[in-house]
């Protein structure tokens, strides 16, 4: 890639091996930005939250931050108060080698739930991280925080504000435990535009709900998704005209959705990438609900791993979602195949059509429930061996 | 097997092939008393029903019925209209055959969704299902509703009621698609105590509640989910007394256990029998959103199957489970071994005599919440390589 594509002024990055990963590799990064940055940021809403989603939650508060920092190898979940204290024990020590408040230092873990944190070999790591920050290394940020991903993520949005070009650039890593509320495990975005905290958070949260929000791999969702976003205005662009501050959220979503489209697409296991669509709901809420339902039956998505277009499933799976439902009401696509009408199949052309369409390593499933004027989607991935594989044998 | 084990006074049953099933077998089975009999049924919760549940529930509506008619290869779901007539010419074409009203016949499907059924085989079949009626054959109806079950489930108990003995005999198929409020696909049940329909129903309903509603292989519901029991009074005792109803009533609830038991042992590729128990929930629907959320968990299964105490997924799913929960409150036993204690692992040690555990066919994940006196729980399986084998080619 373009050695300068995903730097932003203002801000560098490091990563280096610290040995939290067992089986090696880069496992710590860092963010910094050298001027205070609006900061803020979406966390799981698991009531099982990881030590760093408890610290970051309240260094995130007053909405301003000045470095990211992140481990790979370890969730640090479900460790108790010494795992916030091992939280703390991270930023403190990022805080002190860089002269900045512990506050505004922002905390993010991902890996396996139980084990104690490594302090000593992140302690050990911090002054080699912080010594090692430069603005080509922002990119690399994606790879230090890798698991099960099979490739990095990365995205880049440009836009003009009061005449100044300014980017955005995201990483995300994701894989497994990729539901609702909180879909990527982590996601830390950077921006040189001036925005202020609040109006930061607006638009981050209306692009979450668009975006991470809309996808799943396996229904599960993790105790440690967080989604950062640091703006440090070094663009120099002024106040935000409504126009500009329209186009930077519309901006900041579309790096949200190329990364948890790649976070979908890279789905442990995953062949196939499947964009669900519920459209003539009675109510916003049964929209969402109906496609997370058949986004999440286990035998739908083994039928799209098997590119069978069986239908049966999806009308079950709308059966018992619980919402407003007909089943002569129900017409259902695959792409642009019509295979059900008024509740009952269309017969073995369409079907043949469709089985086609499913081969291909991404179409969509559009249902029509013709209750109502609502509609949502969800976009999810095949259930397949390798998933299997994967999860049975993750920690062993 | 003993020849008439299985049999009950005054119950024929006869099984043939009539062409239902592409693959060929066993596909098409009657059940009849010899006297009217009391008669309850319990069906899907699924709001997208099979046109013989629609029937079934029409005609039990009295209480009263004779007969039982089920075929195997077609579920006779999602077929609109003609589903309706098509399970309607079955009730009709056997009460013609045996001389009683269509509406003391009751019926049930299970197969591929959204097929049209081929009643002309149906109709040509029929004189000769009748005629084969014989006491002997009622263990074999089971072979004629098995779709991918591997084996054929049967049970039998034995009581007393008013000093007169009778037996309670329920058959079953299961393997996919079995999930909440109604968990088998077919469920067939005779008895000859005699035994009002409100009582019979009153301890059919209690009896479900606490088996086939508390088993799980995959969250899916099927379309076709039925219950049915028949009790025909042909052990000659008076009035039930109370002692002697809730004699009936654990006996009747013992055979759906086992029943229930067996199809989560045969659930879809399954090598391992799992129960969920919670503990100490704040209010008893938290104890069954918790069990049933563990239950099916993707990522829960997946660790179930790779014999991985991965207690954390387990933590994971619970707090995702939308019920009263604190971190910290948390206990967690595989069978006798605790693992987790305030909402921590206790180490490698208790973890390795877990996992030596979970190697076996057969073990209980206990949680308790310390949230407050309430209990439940759900029995399920491992998600696995061959599950997905099965679900990827069900019908191509």
């Amino acid at each position: 890639m373009e050695s300068d594509k995903y730097t932003v002024q203002g801000f560098k990055a490091s990563v280096l091996e610290a040995g939290i990963k067992k089986r090696g590799g880069l496992d710590l990064a860092l963010l910094f930005s050298e001027r205070e940055a609006s900061a803020a940021g979406v966390f799981t809403g698991n009531k099982v939250k990881a030590a760093p989603i408890l610290v970051s939650q309240e260094n995130i508060k007053k909405g301003r931050a000045r470095a990211i920092v992140a481990n790979s190898g370890n969730a640090n979940a479900c460790t108790g108060e010494a795992g916030l204290q091992s939280a703390r024990f991270t930023t403190e020590g990022i805080a002190r080698e860089l002269g900045i408040g512990p506050e505004q230092v922002l905390v993010a873990s991902t890996g396996v739930i139980g084990a104690p944190l490594n302090t000593e070999r992140i302690g050990k790591a911090i002054p080699e991280l912080v010594k090692g920050l430069s603005p080509e290394a922002v990119p690399r940020v994606v790879e230090a925080i890798m698991t099960t991903d099979s490739f990095p993520k990365l995205s880049l949005f440009e836009g003009k504000a009061g005449g100044k070009p300014y980017k955005v650039v995201g990483m995300a890593k994701g894989a497994g435990m990729i539901m609702p509320d909180m879909a990527t495990m982590l996601c830390f975005i950077i921006t040189d535009i001036a925005v202020d905290p609040a109006r930061l958070n607006e638009a981050l949260v209306w692009g979450v709900a668009r975006t991470f929000n809309r996808i799943s791999v396996d229904g599960d969702m993790s105790t440690n998704d967080t989604v950062l976003v640091l703006a440090n205005g070094a663009a120099g662009n002024g106040n935000l005209s409504p126009e500009d501050f329209q186009g930077f959220r519309v901006g900041l979503t579309k790096v949200m959705d190329e990364l948890s489209t790649m976070i979908v697409r890279d789905g442990e296991g995953a062949t196939k990438l499947i964009r669900i669509a519920i459209k003539g709901s009675a109510t916003p809420a049964d929209a969402l609900t109906a496609a997370r339902t058949v986004a999440n039956s286990a035998l739908v998505k083994t039928a799209f791993y098997g590119s069978d277009p069986n239908w049966g499933r999806i009308m079950a799976a709308l059966g018992r979602a619980g919402i407003r439902m007909r089943e002569e009401g129900v017409t259902i696509w695959v792409d642009d195949v019509k295979i059900v009408e008024k509740g009952m199949g269309r017969g073995a052309e369409p079907e043949a059509r469709a089985a086609e369409k499913m081969k291909g390593k991404e179409f969509s499933v559009t249902v029509d429930l013709h209750e109502g004027e609502f509609e949502d989607h969800i976009t999810t991935c095949d259930l397949t061996h390798e998933y299997v594989t994967i999860n049975a044998d993750y920690r062993t």
